[in-house]
């Protein structure tokens, strides 16, 4: 049986820098190289980053695309690494130059492709056959699907490229992958995490390993990209759907795996049912490779899989650290009430980038309690992060002098002289504001617009308040168990929520208990149930009809809401596209 | 030659308010029946309103809608018009309820379908074929397309039934409609307006009728949806292509037409190559009517076309009147600065709402000139608008007392200052606060996060500056024409910008000329110029070199901008979906 020794680079690219990608590229494939590898996988679109959004659409952006693909070729060659093949992602254009555009869309089709590289030209090019055009992903809008199978010869191994989607759907090149009796199938990615994927990613894996009758490697993008998180989890299932080796989630490096794989002996090119409405073409690629001698094998681990808050929060933290580092921030800005929500941004900041970069401010009022400034400032200390405070009455006060205020326009006043204050802080001292609100908050609409919404980041805006209770009790348990001070208070975790910005506020007297919200919230939101579904299962009617014209007359402030990590099935941002006009309202 | 009288109902409607867009058919085909129409037709969505957007993705929404439908066809009946044939858009669902959903889709598909009503029943219903999937379109993302052709025989004239792309698309259902011998296409649609679209319009009009060898009847959506505005230009051509008939743009109205059209013969059924690489299935629906006597025709007008300032003008008076009633406000606050942004603003909001629901405010500082606050409140005073001034010193003085802060930091705390002050009176008397900033500022980050760009709804986001005074000057011309004062102080049209933030300050210290800048910014946004096209277009390679980053750094900033109408070709907003996280910059 044949032998490739191959490595999947799960890796943390930057959209738009294609210069930055290739360097990565040539990187890893030399560390791929040094350890003996002959096939080297990069995720989806490598070079251009994912996703590139409407840069697809400009043909400035295209063209540059075509021509970092062929120069990166010359380049692993020249330095060298000629001989290993190097499959990258990049952005393709179908058609001619000079072909007149269809309404709506570029002369030149754009494509979500693969090629390999070898010997210092593009051997063979793959374009994406399922285009998801769903949750957050809009690719109907950017690509148009190829029609094309390329089937490389590699060292006596029949190798097929498919990227994402391909998997996700029904038929198309893993149908026509079978007929073609490949070996290895090189499946590459641009997979964003969510809650509970990563069993369904395997179970996916295994079963389309099987229906192709080949072996499977799953190369997936790592990092952040605006709302976006990509928690690598690369992995490796022989043709039986055992799974071989598995790449930690959240870590880059270069998952190296020794396989053994049929010899191939298909010559067989032509046009082909896919199975699923559409008619593919096989392509044949010789590399002109022999079969290589027998290597011993590699252990290739199997990495644990994390628990449900180290991978939330592993997610968050990598989230926040991209979006600061690839925006080209140093530090940032938190204020900091003494409660559960700034506690743990600050914290989620402070394992991002270093408590050094990390500014927290009190920001008292008449009605901050003691205890707000006292665990503010414990946190702080506790962490190491730069302390100041700042009293917002003076200011507030000034206000009250020029504008009659009462109820709710006095409350609001306070959150935004506080805004107010965190953006002068920020642009005197370049620190980007780290906004603290949670998914229950937003989703609710209980906070004030450019108040405790304003911000650059909003680190747990996909993250409910239960769920942001328990991040806090496993980040201070994991502190504990490793002999380090817990980083939040004791305090913070205990007391009840309050917005303090009235005497004795506390958030139960506006929102319903946390614990009956968060679950109907996911139901409404992340299930889609409509009122009767929502009754049906189990969530009270009198909750329901309170909370489901909450979350609608919120649509507005979530308009304006800043960027921060999905970690759910259904966040808001790209992923919930919802009129702010609607007179829409559940049948009761 | 059989006759039909044919009513084309270009009407305003609020999407998700099923029982008022109900109420809106009937009421309508109640006049359309008065005047002896035989067949009335709807915009596309009727029920619904469109865009839907996620709403479709709701189970109990397209339930709803479906029922609504079903409704509607026996109320009609009930109240006296089951002879009409009344042509309604709706949300249906293909399949059968209870089928298993694929990944990313409910179980039952949605279809953007199309209905024709009468005696009772739901006699034929079409699916859009064409679905658009680009500028501010997510089609695909909602529906799957229809490939049924129903051909209604109504009178002796065979119709066939079509939704707006299908229109925009080579073949499909008016190659089918040719195939069939039809004597009316009709198409039903949601076509928001874009400077410069109804001539383009026309023509493509004209051009499918003479492909289909039939009459067009072409009714469109009126109205403001977020940032979305439908301008109506309801349109008949007759099969050689002449235009009939043609509604005026921006009225809500009924156009009536008397067509004579060829009597029908042609019996065929059975699926046909729809020249778009589908097939499609004809099918053939009586409806047991006999042709009609003939008619003395009425005088089908042809509407004027509005000059370009009056139809940008009657957009954002459209716009914001729609998106203030629909979301339920009395009122607008707008902060005036005696400049031409604010003073535009306030004046569309008069001619939207009339003048008793317009609140102006001066905000004076220490920097404001003395004709700033004069030109203001002469405006005010001019327009009877409600006036109040409110000097922002005093609180301005108490942040600097608390928070050191210099240059830009400084100047940014007198805008955000004003948006705390305009969003707290917002949120005791209730306005809607209207933001001011104008598209060429958006576009190159030239203004305040939470600080100008404050506001629920922004009229003039998608309005370059230039185009700012050529709107202020027509509307002062147009005033003056009909003896009325002009709304506009001459001083606010004449004087050099400023954003009166630091002394002597003027907008051309910051940016460019806008003469230069503007048609810059058009090639690069709207045309999708890269660096070298820019140049070989005309512009200093200098000035592109300096506008590029500014415009791709401020990207985080229209993000958390406040909708506003749409009226160019490419507006920001969901028209454009760039990464905020990007390293790509237009090679040089």
């Amino acid at each position: 049986m044949p032998q490739l020794r191959l490595g999947l680079a799960q890796v943390n690219l930057t959209v738009g820098d294609l210069a930055g990608n290739a360097d990565a590229v040539v990187g890893w494939t030399r560390h791929a190289a040094a350890s003996g590898a002959n096939l080297v996988a990069f995720p989806e679109m490598t070079l251009t980053g994912y996703p590139p959004e409407d840069l697809v659409l400009r043909r400035s952006f295209v063209a540059a695309s075509r021509t970092a693909v062929e120069a990166l070729a010359h380049r692993l060659a020249d330095e060298g690494f000629g001989e290993v093949a190097v499959v990258v992602g990049y952005l393709d254009a179908s058609g001619e130059p000079g072909d007149e555009a269809p309404p709506g869309r570029p002369a030149r089709e754009p494509q979500n492709a693969a090629a390999l590289l070898r010997g210092g030209r593009m051997m063979a090019t793959y374009a994406k056959h399922h285009l998801p055009n769903y949750g957050v992903f809009d690719e109907v809008r950017y690509f148009v699907p190829g029609d094309r199978l390329p089937v490389v010869r590699l060292h006596g191994v029949d190798v097929a490229m498919t990227i994402c989607e391909d998997l996700w759907q029904d038929g198309g090149p893993i149908e026509v992958a079978r007929r073609a009796t490949v070996g290895l199938v090189l499946c590459i990615n641009g997979s964003p995490y969510e809650r509970h994927k990563d069993d369904f990613r395997l179970d996916l894996v295994r079963r389309r390993a099987r229906e192709a009758g080949a072996a499977l490697a799953y190369v997936n993008l790592l990092g952040g990209q605006d709302e976006l998180v990509f928690d690598g989890d690369s992995l490796v299932v022989d043709a039986a759907g055992e799974l071989v080796a598995r790449a930690p989630q959240f870590q880059p490096g270069l998952l190296l795996v020794d396989l053994d794989l049929p010899a191939a002996t298909d010559d067989r090119v032509g046009t082909v049912n896919a199975g699923d409405g559409s008619r593919m073409q096989v392509q044949r690629v010789p590399t002109g490779t022999e079969p290589l001698p027998a290597y011993a094998p590699l252990a290739a681990g199997h990495a644990d899989q994390l628990s449900e808050e180290a991978e939330v929060y592993a997610a968050l933290v990598t989230g926040t650290r991209d979006y600061i580092r690839k925006n080209c921030f140093a530090s940032v800005l938190v204020a900091l009430s003494g409660g559960i929500d700034s506690a743990l941004v600050a914290t989620i900041a402070a394992d991002a980038l270093g408590p050094d970069a990390v500014h927290v401010v009190g920001l008292p009022s008449r009605w901050s309690s003691d205890h707000s400034i006292r665990d503010a400032h414990e946190l702080a200390r506790r962490q190491g992060l730069h302390w100041s405070l700042l009293s917002i009455e003076p200011i507030v006060e000034a206000f009250e002098k020029s504008v009659d205020l009462h109820g709710l326009a006095a409350e609001n006043l306070q959150a935004r002289v506080r805004g107010t204050t965190l953006m002068a802080l920020s642009n005197e001292h370049g620190h980007l504001v780290l906004t603290t609100g949670n998914k229950s908050e937003l989703a609710t609409g209980f906070s004030t617009l450019y108040g405790d919404s304003a911000g650059g980041f909003a680190p747990i805006k996909d993250v409910p308040k239960t769920l942001v209770w328990a991040l806090a009790r496993w980040r201070n348990e994991q502190a504990t168990a490793r002999g380090e001070t817990a980083p939040i208070p004791e305090s913070t975790l205990t007391k009840p929520p309050s917005a303090e910005l009235a005497p004795d506020q506390l958030d139960v007297d506006r929102l319903p208990d946390y614990a009956v919200l968060d679950p109907l919230l996911e139901d409404y939101l992340g299930a889609g149930m409509g009122h009767a579904e929502l009754i049906a299962a189990g969530h009270d009617p009198a909750l329901v009809d309170r909370v489901l014209p909450m979350v609608e007359a919120a649509e507005y402030k979530r308009r304006q809401y800043p960027p921060g990590p999905k970690i759910s099935l259904k966040a808001f941002g790209r992923d919930r596209r919802v009129p702010i006009t609607s007179a829409w309202r559940e049948p009761g």
